[in-house]
C-alpha cells in the first residue's frame, strides 16, 4: 500500500468548495474532492478516500491545497500525477505527487496554512483577473490596516469575529501581513487553523478599519464581542486563495 | 451629435469574436460588438452602429480594443462610461470614453496595432491563467526565435504564410519582439494591419523554428511560398490579445 501526497491547484469559481457532497448530488454540486476522487477511481478502478488538509468554501481558490490517499499500485509518483491530470477538468491541476510514510495524514499533520486574500483599489481588476480579485471601491488607510493586522497576530478567541460558534474557537495567527503592490493589496495570513469564514471576516474587519468605519483602538473590543459585530462585512470568496499548507 | 471613442477590455473566451452576428443569432453566438451595442441601445433607446478598429477572432482577448459611435446626447464621457459598464456582462469592460472630432473613424484612422501572444514553457500555466496562455510543451531555442522575428519585421507579402488569399496581402510589421520572462514567452507584434489568423500563424511559424522543425535560413522561402506550408501550426486563439490600437 502506498500513501500519496498531492499538491493541488484549483480555480474554485465553478465548485461548491473542496468537500465531497453526498452521492447523487455530485453532478449538481461539483466539488474539487469529488472530481479528484473520480479521477483516481478511473485510474485504479476503485473508490479511494482522498483526505484534504481541510475544506475550502464555495468559490475559494487554491494554489497549494494538499491531500493524501492510499492505494496498492506499482505506479510511480510521476505516473500517478500524469494519470490523474489526464482525468481532471482544466480548472483543477495536481502540481506534485510524493510518496510519503504510511502514517502521514493531510489534515492531522498540517502545522499551519497560508491564505492570501487579494483586493484591488482605485481601479477594477483586468477582466482576466475578475474571478480572483475583489474590487474594493473605498479609500483605504494602509498604515492603519497594517497595524490592525499586527493586533490580530497571536492567539485569540475568534468566536466574536466569526459568525458560527465552534467548540474550540481559539486559533493562533502566526503572521498577518498587509502588502500593497501597485493597485493590489494582499492580505497574507498564516495560522494553525481557521474557523468558518474567519479569513474573509478578518479581511472585512481590516477593510472597515482602513475605511475609518471601525476605530483601531476598538479592535480589542471587537475580539471581546463588546462591539457591534454587524459592522464587519464578509468579503467575497473569489478573492481568497489557499497558498500553502505547512507540515 | 457627439462622437465617442471607447477603449475596451474583454475576455474573449465566451465570445464568437468581436464582429456583430446577423440578427437572431446573437443569443446563440454572442459577440463583443453585439453586447456593447445592446448596452448602448439600452441607454439611449436607439440602435447605433459601433465601429471597431477591426475584428478579433473567436476566443481572442483584448486589453485595448477601440471603437467609436455617434449619438445625440447631453451625457458626458464619464457618465457614458459608467452607464455602458452598468449594462455590460463582467467579461467586457469599457476602460475609457473620449469625445473626439466628428470625422474620427476607429478603423480607417488606425495607424497600427499591437498584439501580444503569450505562451508558457516548462510548466503549465496556473489555473487562473489557463484561458489566456498557450502551454507549449517543446524545448525552444529562444535565440533562433528572436532572429526569426527580426526577419519577419518589415514589409512583406504574407499570403504564403496565411491560409486565406486576400486582395492585398502586403502588410508592414513595424516591430516583432520575442521576450522571455520566467516561464512565459511573449510575442509582441506591431503592424499596420493583419491578415486573417496572421499573428497566430506567424507565432506558430516561429515556434516551429524554435523547435528546429523549420530552419531559420528557410524562412525567406516560406514567405515566398517555396516551402511546404503545412508545417506551420496556427496556435490557439486563447493566447492572443489585442493590446493597443495606435492613431
Amino acid at each position: 500500500m502506498k500513501n500519496f501526497k498531492l499538491t493541488i491547484e484549483y480555480d474554485g469559481t465553478n465548485y461548491f468548495g473542496w468537500q465531497r457532497q453526498k452521492d447523487g448530488s455530485k453532478d449538481k454540486f461539483p466539488t474539487v474532492q469529488n472530481v479528484i476522487e473520480q479521477a483516481i477511481r478511473n485510474i485504479f478502478g476503485k473508490t479511494v478516500n482522498l483526505t484534504g488538509s481541510g475544506r475550502t468554501d464555495t468559490g475559494v481558490h487554491a494554489l497549494g491545497q494538499t491531500a493524501n490517499f492510499k492505494v496498492r499500485t506499482k505506479l510511480k509518483c510521476q505516473e500517478v500525477k500524469k494519470a490523474i491530470n489526464a482525468h481532471l477538468p482544466e480548472d483543477v491541476i495536481v502540481r506534485e505527487v510524493e510518496e510519503i510514510p504510511a502514517g502521514f495524514h493531510a489534515r492531522y499533520d498540517a502545522k499551519s496554512k497560508w491564505y492570501r486574500y487579494t483586493i484591488m483599489v482605485n481601479k477594477k481588476p483586468r477582466v482576466f483577473e475578475r474571478n480572483y480579485i475583489f474590487f474594493c471601491p473605498y479609500k483605504l488607510d494602509l498604515k492603519l490596516m497594517k497595524k490592525a493586522a499586527e493586533v490580530i497576530e497571536g492567539e485569540h478567541d475568534f468566536s466574536a469575529v466569526c459568525k458560527k460558534k465552534d467548540k474550540n474557537s481559539i486559533r493562533n495567527v502566526y503572521e498577518f501581513k498587509v502588502i500593497k503592490k501597485n493597485d493590489k493589496v494582499f492580505f497574507d495570513i498564516n495560522g494553525n487553523g481557521f474557523l468558518y469564514k474567519m479569513v474573509r471576516r478578518l479581511v472585512g474587519l481590516i477593510i472597515e478599519i482602513g475605511r475609518g468605519k471601525i476605530d483601531l483602538k476598538d479592535l480589542h473590543d471587537v475580539f471581546l464581542a463588546k462591539n457591534n459585530r454587524t459592522a464587519i462585512q464578509t468579503v467575497p470568496a473569489k478573492g481568497l486563495c489557499l497558498m500553502q499548507v505547512f507540515y
